[in-house]
């Protein structure tokens, strides 16, 4: 039979469980809101509910899981498995002891992670990545996420906080404020939030309220095209710079602004190709293809490659 | 009896041989200059009789080498082995197989690496990042080289080119030509020769030959100061985004300019803390501590581990 994870993925707005089998394939699922306002031991309870429900109502199916994964927003420690800092729209989640309650629930081995670093993993082992054994994953959305995948491990950092590929320098990002509290990072500018701000500092139409909307007017605003080129120009630089980091097999674009058009994506494409080596100059950029469920089907795979690596030692 | 490994570095002006142990340390060691004019098969030559004559003298006392290392420069092919491309400095060099010259002459296990990547993996498992599991390393110097060590591997990269973070993006250096033919990077003002034409460009005494000139005046030249600050500050700006990226444990910096003084020192720490996140704020700032041994020590050690991963396997 085969070997079914419980993925979570737990992020601002809404829960998602998922039955996912050793190869990533998502075979039941579900979702609720999250109650954000109301501290981590209502969000844990929520989150173990939703899961006992997906179990609960596949177990004839799918067999009972083997192991948990979880994908948390947060920076999760990579000792003791808490969430070491978070930004306060979950509120009290700094601490919380995922793994514990879920454990507590489901007597079971359980792994938890960032959920940025769960979607790069579901994406680059059971996504767009397939195949590739390095993998440089963006997620760029209202912020600017990622994480780095080196001969097939995910580089988890030393705090838990790797992949914060939004905050390196960029150019165009000079003396901009970064959400992150320093200035001049490619996320104040590359990002969906960078984006419509800089389309209000062109001087753009002040009833545009996001960057969907300057998406949205691309064709009939040559300030919204311009903001646009801009503003994925210089992420895609700060890719070009990172692939000279790092030599990823291919660099893997997620979130949001993956919607954002041709002129988003060719803008993104030539910053890249502008700024890598010429020797790293046909390193691919693929579209992420696994849309909500990534974090949920990495969140389970991290939770198998756990399980193999105890069951091995 | 202790493991011996025979450790060779060769670069664009010496060739380095020594007997290391597989803790890192260095029993006997010798060097010559490179034939760099002389193509491959030359220094390849040079190299070997090198080595020859070291593990010749030192037969008695340290007992035969149980493996050879090579660090070389030129990015590594990380299939073939091969030299994949380098300067133009070491003629005929790209295509180059130092492996088989070296199995040819010592009928031993052979492993090639980047003489950078040798210098880290050196500097950091027998150097200043002893003790640390994850490490950036940078080299400043004349350009700017590097190597992410995460969680004790050596990223060699797809293409066998990680490393290469001079050639992220800098706002100090917007528009500036880069070596690698591309613009904007943090190399083309953070390498000893980026100081050197930044102080031209401020104004700066046109008899000052090269950076090592610019630093010996920066007691009295206030471009000079102006010139350093501006330098160490971009180059730790961009590490500080580094470890935004990696969240390393440590970043150990080496190459010439580590004795470029307090006033580049300092410019550097402090880029990096405006740079790095909040919680990235105390990774520590490290000098190299093995000099020029550090690549002839870490190419030892890489060809130790491939001969204990294949032993295991």
């Amino acid at each position: 039979m085969t070997k079914i994870a419980l993925g979570i993925d737990i992020g601002g707005t809404k829960i998602a469980a998922g039955l996912v089998t050793d190869t990533g394939q998502v075979l039941a699922r579900g979702q609720t809101p999250t109650p954000a306002r109301s501290g981590a031991r209502q969000i844990l309870a929520t989150a173990v509910q939703l899961a006992k429900s997906l179990t609960g109502e596949h177990a004839d199916a799918s067999g009972p899981p083997v192991c948990v994964g979880i994908g948390s927003a947060g920076v999760i420690d990579p000792v003791t498995h808490l969430v070491a800092s978070a930004t306060d729209h979950l509120s009290g989640w700094v601490r919380a002891d995922l793994g514990t309650a879920f454990r507590n629930e489901f007597s079971l081995p359980t792994t938890v992670h960032n959920d940025v670093h769960a979607h790069a993993v579901g994406e680059a082992f059971a996504g767009a990545g397939q195949g590739y054994k390095s993998v440089l994953m963006v997620a760029a959305g209202t912020g600017i996420g990622g994480a780095v995948i080196i001969d097939g491990l995910l580089d988890v950092g030393s705090h838990g906080a790797a992949g914060h590929l939004g905050h390196i320098p960029s150019a165009e990002a000079a003396g901009l404020a970064c959400p992150c509290g320093k200035t001049g990072h490619v996320e104040a500018i590359g990002s969906g939030t960078g984006l419509h701000q800089l389309y209000g500092r062109l001087g753009g139409d002040r009833d545009v309220q996001d960057s969907r909307a300057v998406v949205a007017r691309a064709a009939s605003d040559p300030l919204a095209r311009q903001a646009i080129a801009t503003s994925a120009g210089a992420l895609g630089r700060a890719l070009g710079g990172i692939v000279n980091l790092i030599d990823p097999a291919a660099v893997i674009v997620s979130g949001g602004m993956i919607n954002a058009g041709e002129l988003w994506w060719d803008a993104l494409d030539q910053g890249l190709r502008d700024s890598a080596m010429p020797i790293l100059q046909n390193v691919p950029l693929l579209r992420a293809s696994l849309g909500d469920d990534a974090a949920i089907i990495g969140a389970a795979l991290q939770a198998f490659e756990s399980l193999q690596r105890n069951t091995h030692a």
